[in-house]
């Protein structure tokens, strides 16, 4: 049985020029699962991760207008929210490409919660930002009655901060393995949008909290909870590069996982680019896994065939 | 063993003075899980639907005054959204009222579409009043803005109207029923959240529409599908009466479908309050249901021993 979880990149759902109107969400969708389907065919298992940060933007833009009239939710929610708007494009557009394919499977998304360390320094450290960005006066407005970090994103322009902490575990994950991996033809599952929903652990149970987890390290920790041996991550690069950007830049057919950290030390990862998604790959190859492609979805199907991408093994 | 799908009224979530906050919300829920972690405790598998109609008014308004800034999202869109919100504090709260009680099961919330004819008469006449109301001017430029239906609510106050079209079944069934009922205790999954999002089967596949499917008629829908035999309503009265609120109002202990369906032939059970849920009633116990519970949340424990609730059978 072949078997995978993809993280998409952001571009798969919607491109950096758009706002977000559903049309342009789903014919981004529709492109992705073009490419999803040639995967599906070659006999491929998936399960389906992805993000969800425009989406999220919009929401608590929506949030903020109407606060005056409708009880704003917190980023949990708004999480938890944006998992079912995607996933149900996503469930549909996939679905209706198999079937015109001829493939008749199941295809579902799961809500998703991933627990997070209450004591992870990132709560002290919020870092992610989010949501619209304030004048001054606002911003301090916002710091007083809401309790927000805010910092200065942009030149005289604040915005929200929050916690970015390590996903620990996948709460659904037993599920979802079971969903993917039962059965003779295992169920195409869609899970962890936008990372997931970050929970801690109170004396209580789970509570909800207000961050953003990496969607490609949440990824990660469901792929070694699954005991997913194959990781591929989506992007806008069709090979992992060192120099990015520079003269000497040079594209990577394959790297062990001990030359990943190596670069990664060296710094040839920048945090906001392919810093996270190496992150990824170290955490699942030394947690079980077996091999992380890092490919565009152009180049997908040739990586596949092992004629393009960049491969992470192990050793 | 034990099983059986429950349909949680809309009071399990929002009373009706409440305005939505989350902790109105987190509040209402904990109530709703003490019941249904006691019905676990008895050994019953689980499938759990619930509304969304304040949610969804929520989110529609939210959408309107951010409309300048946000585009605004369709309503199977906002249902999608709603369903991942009351999913993610549903199987949060379940699991930790569980998790105290020791007893450890896995939950889950799944993204359920629901497939509507096309050809269904209730798209040429919408009744079902949705989102926040409008004065005449508003209702004019909005009709001719977005095509909407509005109608006169109140007095001089317009709302939008959208069809409620009948559910034809659920197109996550099979994956629900297998989550289910597989394996030595099956997981207790909650889906078709308000209704459903219904989508109708077009050449390229199934499309969402605008629309609010009945949550009862899509709760025994899917109890159909996945071929459940005990359909339990939750509502806000102990037992299905006659003569509702008169004199000789008379409480039913049990009926059969034949005289459950002379009853509502004779306007026992209104529309807008008893009649959607003995129309659910008919529709599980006519296409394989053995067993319909209608009673409220308080008196669930007695009703499942037989001392409270009402019953309908087949014959």
């Amino acid at each position: 049985m072949k078997t995978a979880l993809i993280a998409l990149g952001g571009n798969a759902l919607l491109l950096p020029d758009q706002k977000g109107s559903i049309e342009e969400q789903y014919k981004n969708m529709r492109v992705t699962c073009d490419i999803l389907a040639e995967m599906i065919k070659e006999g491929y298992e998936l399960v389906l991760t992805h993000g969800n940060g425009p989406q999220v933007g919009n929401m608590l833009m929506q949030n903020e207008l109407a606060s005056q009239v409708v009880p704003p939710m917190p980023l949990d929610i708004c999480v938890a929210q944006s998992q079912g708007q995607i996933g149900y494009i996503f469930q549909q557009v996939l679905s209706n490409k198999l079937k015109m394919e001829g493939i008749n499977r199941s295809i579902c998304s799961l809500i998703t919660q991933v627990l997070v360390d209450k004591d992870d320094p990132a709560f002290k450290d919020p870092t992610k930002y989010i949501g619209p960005y304030y004048l001054p006066s606002e911003a301090n407005r916002l710091k007083e009655e809401k309790g927000w970090d805010i910092k200065e994103a942009e030149n005289g322009k604040f915005r929200r901060v929050v916690p970015s902490p390590e996903p620990k575990s996948i709460l659904e994950s037993k599920i979802i393995r079971e969903l993917v991996f039962s059965g003779e033809e295992g169920h195409i599952i869609i899970a962890a949008g936008g990372g997931g929903v970050p929970v801690v652990e109170e004396e209580e149970g789970y509570v909800g909290v207000e961050g953003v987890i990496d969607k490609y390290l949440a990824s990660a920790v469901l792929a070694v909870d699954i005991e997913e041996e194959f990781f591929v991550m989506l992007t806008r690069v069709d090979k992992v590069c060192l120099n990015f950007g520079s003269s000497d830049e040079r594209e990577l057919d394959s790297m062990t996982v001990d030359q990943a950290k190596q670069y990664l030390e060296e710094g040839q990862f920048p945090p906001g680019s392919m810093g996270p998604k190496i992150k990824a790959s170290i955490h699942f190859l030394e947690n079980g896994g077996k091999r992380v492609l890092i490919t565009s979805s152009e180049k997908l199907s040739a990586a596949l065939d092992g004629k393009d991408g960049t491969y992470i093994y192990k050793d």
